[in-house]
């Protein structure tokens, strides 16, 4: 597997991302091709040592946090986002992975590699640790006003994902809401309930917001508005607890002793709770895989985005989209041409 | 004051609630009267010592948190909820307290109190710890499906309530979205934006969900299904935290050891992040004041919600939020008679 990287998106700069590809390159057998100012990362290879493992495509290009998704992926033609995108449609690469402004990895999704026939709307899915073992929450924010069937297909593609990566026949599908039963919920989420009732699928019902971290249920679905607010809610509230028990600790001589004493319990838990070992974001819904990555990604997340992908291309996901949504909807019409909405990507 | 306090609600039963009034009394000049089986309700008023102190309405039915809230109200007529919502209405107390059934809290406001003059959906407000002083979010849970100007109800009313609970003249009001620009977020918020832009609030845009902790809004307004699935999913992440630190800490002698020595700064944390500290959720947008607590609310809970209900009470709230929204919108036409929807109260 051929995995395209964007070395110019990350927050930490592009030797952060490079770190990352060298780390993916030595301990495994896949191939990374950067794209990226070559002024900037062919020196950063070299000093890696990995120039030789790597290729690198050179682009002149970078898209911004700041810039407009469409109009910057429509404009900036050389940028590292584009360019894999267009190696990926080209067949030169089997998957994409970028740091970079979501909204436009999106619309270059939209635009280079189309949507999986029969699927509305393509998304992203977001990996959560919990007290047992991931969930995967779907969608966290390329969609953000969706209809009962978006959301149904969101639990299709985000069961799918879930088969690929954590091996399970049968995930556990909840859909979002304010309570358990199916009369709870705002409209959208009643209308869609019943789909998931008629559907093959392992619906386990509605799950409340504090379900989220038991462990119980495997994939949580919801519209693209309220997965992304709960996406940033969740990291605001674990770097606020990390942070008032930080004070707290630092304010005595003994509290500091203990916190010594105690230091392997807590990186032991803030690695289970460390979106980096979890890789990124799968989209979702797209005739090619690709893996949005947090903009604070450290090397870590690079590396495991990288085998995220590599997992997507390898297990052929999209052929499990369209094996899932034709057991659970045989006799669907095809969809209409209905245009993807990368907009609201934050 | 008198606080009318519902006995019966508790996920705890009855004598968590009875001990919280036995602090408020003690502690205070409040003046409680319960409502309750007396059988059950007597015996704990004796053993607390406080029954010369606090008068106590016999009551002989309960809504339990099974209860279809609207049913549960019109048929059961004499239960501690819909009494001590005839007794406010009767301006016989001035404020109820419940830790009971919340949709049957909501559904006997509607009834009993109705609706204040031109606000088109009453609800529930939230108080959330923060890195620096508490936020104030709305609508938890009472409206699911909002139109703008409900959106920018909840900002006027929450507005009122954080000025009389902390002292501040001019809260700052965020709009949950997923994005800082106007541009960001769904159909609903986007159109909400505007009207807080042209409002005399002291609005600073969008929020996202991780600002929510950050301390630097005062007011976060969201719809209920937003605000419910926030507040679930911020309790079930707090309390994985603690679980899976626990967890670690457990493993080892010389991390139990350190958690020893640093007890005091975890039940430090422990008590800023306690729900117990705020004391529960005001019912705004009714004429009369209202407070709902958490089911397992334990007697700390119960007394600072008494707290919350006098000086939602002795602070004239709704005169405030009347205030407030001739000062936003002084030419709005009066609100037709639109149901308040109870239904959804989770």
């Amino acid at each position: 597997m051929r995995i395209a990287l964007d070395a110019m998106g990350s927050d930490r700069g592009p030797a952060e991302i490079v770190a990352g590809a060298a780390l993916a390159v030595r301990e495994t057998d896949l191939q990374v091709t950067l794209l990226g100012d070559e002024q900037v990362v062919q020196p950063i290879l070299e000093k890696e040592k990995v120039a030789h493992l790597i290729d690198l495509v050179p682009t002149t290009q970078v898209i911004t946090m700041n810039d407009t998704p469409i109009d910057a992926v429509r404009k900036k033609k050389d940028s590292s986002i584009v360019i894999a995108f267009d190696l990926l449609k080209k067949g030169k690469v089997d998957a994409v992975v970028s740091a970079g402004n979501s909204g436009a990895v999106m619309a270059a999704a939209i635009k280079y590699l189309g949507r999986l026939k029969n699927i509305s709307r393509p998304g992203i899915a977001s990996v959560f640790p919990t007290l047992k073992g991931p969930v995967v929450v779907m969608d966290v924010g390329a969609n953000v006003d969706c209809r009962p069937n978006h959301l149904f297909q969101f639990g299709i593609m985000a069961s799918a994902f879930y088969q690929i990566m954590f091996g399970s026949e049968k995930p556990r599908v909840g859909l979002l809401s304010i309570g358990e039963e199916g009369s709870k919920g705002n409209a959208l989420v009643k209308s869609t309930y019943t789909l998931f009732q008629d559907s093959a699928l392992n619906f386990i019902g509605n799950v409340e917001g504090r379900d989220t971290f038991q462990g119980n249920v495997d994939v949580i679905v919801c519209d693209g508005f309220v997965g992304n607010v709960c996406l940033k809610l969740s990291e605001g509230l674990a770097e606020a607890v990390q942070s008032m028990l930080r004070d707290e600790i630092a304010k005595t001589f003994k509290a500091k002793m203990g916190y010594y004493l105690a230091r392997k319990a807590f990186s032991n838990f803030k690695k289970r709770v460390d979106y980096a070992e979890y890789g990124g974001a799968p989209l979702l819904g797209f005739n090619g895989a690709g893996v949005i990555c947090h903009g604070r990604s450290n090397k870590l997340a690079i590396k495991n985005a990288l085998h995220v992908a590599d997992e997507l291309s390898r297990n052929k996901v999209h052929d499990h989209i369209l094996r899932l949504l034709k057991d659970n909807n045989p006799d669907a019409p095809a969809v209409k041409d209905e245009a993807a909405v990368a907009e609201g990507v934050a």
